[in-house]
């Protein structure tokens, strides 16, 4: 966007607003608004800002955004906003990849981790003052799937093979050589890998490929002893199958940190089962995030304002920023 | 030991005998014990294997080792037979140096990034079926203090470095240009070098020197976000002291897996802190490690009948196995 008048912003965040908007503010008119508010922020807005990421409300208020030619989504995942009208217009659509990269890597080495170490047992035992020395397991040398290929998939990749892991990746294309995941895989022969992996870690963008991809096949073409890891989103999990595989020890443990329904709902099984390790989609959230969530749409924001390209363009028909781009 | 007659080993072990001993039992002639037959069973014996390593049984029934020439222990840490009578004589004393290191480091791993990630209270949490997200930290760039310059501190030291920390080592002299610590600093300014560390290692052998080295005047010199992870002897630490310093918050928190006295007693307020971890001596006991116990021994037992040098050998004067030995 180039022009002489001030720019329209409208910012989806309800009540928290993003910080450190001072600069932003003193060139556009910006908008901050909440779900019910957002039709009429978007009405001649020039761009939009989801800083309320987890938000499915642009589908609903999109027949306002009689301008808009720009939207940014404060997070990796797309799928909020991947609705028909936004990704068939010629609406430019960037995300916030590489933010949360490395410390949802450090995340899911610690589940592992805790894993093999039996850490969640140790917090019970210590509750109940009870000495109870038990054999714990190496990661050394463990294998390890990582189903997406991403930004983030590549950090845990390094991640692990940096503790001494064994680490493949799974992706849309079967490669070898790859300088993070040595060899990938193709997500269409998920089932025949599976029971070679002693740990799978889903980390995919969620598209219509990918959507429900861990299934009760899924789960039973895993060893017995694996462990599930999901960092992406909950709906690539069947989430009754996964509760299924989990209460018959089709496999061992699952470290849950998105679900299909946030929060999970206080009737969910997945609270109570044992070997289930859950927390409140907040791997990626280190201290200071949201600065960086912001200073990452600064960057895209000055350079929209100057007619630069911009960083982190989404393939709104793959539903994810390609890699090299 | 060379001769003809089979030689006579001494197995302090309890109820639980090592496994895989069938190639020694074909070569010596073993006698099992536990603490109360120890002096009958040292009485004639050639060696003595201590495979019940926490047992103080050895000083007590050492007056019966009319013939003992070698004395191996299943651990890391020599101080349970570290007593006057032993230390003094010519006595061989080899330890089962490098079985843990590994394992102990994925563990040290572990629980920093189980402090980092606050992975206890989102079990704490996920129990009472609640979803509250946090801010978590990152690991990367945080500076640790590895108090212990022997192999299970070096394999600390590379795994924390792996996994992006910054990582310092302190032993008994100062150096720089070490190839796993790079700076060492000298046990003696340990309160000097204190305040400039997140986390805190300690995995020093339990010597005169390092009996109660972290005493009050060591956690006030922490930063008050500090965590201390003891991975060495219970005995390394002043337990009252570090009790009222977790209490009142001179640091924030300590992942532990031995103690002054083990097991820890019911009525111990450790067990009941906040932001501790325990664990019951178990960080370096991956499932296998009997086995590779008794392969240690074994390597050495056939060394001692074929006269060729022991491997470990400890400096009875030091304490430890120097390095490069």
């Amino acid at each position: 966007m180039i022009g002489t008048e001030s720019p329209v912003l409208a910012v989806l965040c309800g009540d928290r607003h993003p910080p450190d908007m001072d600069h932003i503010e003193a060139t556009a008119k910006v908008r901050y608004t909440d779900e019910r508010g957002l039709a009429d922020a978007l009405r001649g807005a020039d761009a939009l800002f989801v800083y309320d990421f987890l938000s499915t409300a642009v589908a609903g208020a999109w027949h306002a955004a009689d301008r808009v030619r720009w939207v940014h989504i404060a997070s990796a995942g797309v799928d909020p906003v991947m609705f028909p009208a936004l990704r068939d217009s010629d609406v430019v659509l960037t995300n916030s990849r590489g933010v949360f990269d490395d410390s949802i890597a450090e995340y899911v080495l610690g589940v592992i981790i805790a894993f093999a170490k039996d850490l969640a047992r140790s917090i019970e035992l210590q509750r109940r003052r009870e000495w109870r020395h038990r054999e714990s397991e190496r990661i050394a040398g463990r294998r390890v799937l990582v189903v997406g290929t991403g930004p983030i998939g590549r950090a845990i990749a390094r991640m692990l093979r940096a503790a001494g892991m064994s680490v493949s990746g799974m992706g849309r294309r079967a490669r070898s050589g790859d300088e993070d995941f040595g060899e990938v895989h193709a997500s269409a022969d998920l089932l025949d890998h599976l029971p070679g992996y002693d740990y799978v870690v889903a980390v995919a963008p969620l598209t219509d490929q990918t959507k429900g991809l861990f299934a009760a096949d899924a789960f039973a073409a895993m060893p017995a002893h694996a462990r599930f890891v999901n960092v992406g989103r909950g709906e690539l999990v069947v989430t009754a199958d996964l509760v299924k595989a989990l209460r018959d020890g089709r496999i061992a443990g699952a470290a849950l940190d998105v679900f299909e329904t946030e929060p999970l709902p206080d009737d969910n099984p997945l609270w109570t089962l044992e070997n289930v390790l859950i927390s409140p989609h907040m791997s990626g959230d280190f201290a200071g995030w949201r600065n960086t969530l912001v200073e990452v749409f600064a960057e895209n924001f000055q350079r929209w304002q100057t007619g630069r390209p911009l960083r982190n363009v989404v393939d709104k028909q793959l539903g994810y920023v390609p890699s090299g781009h």
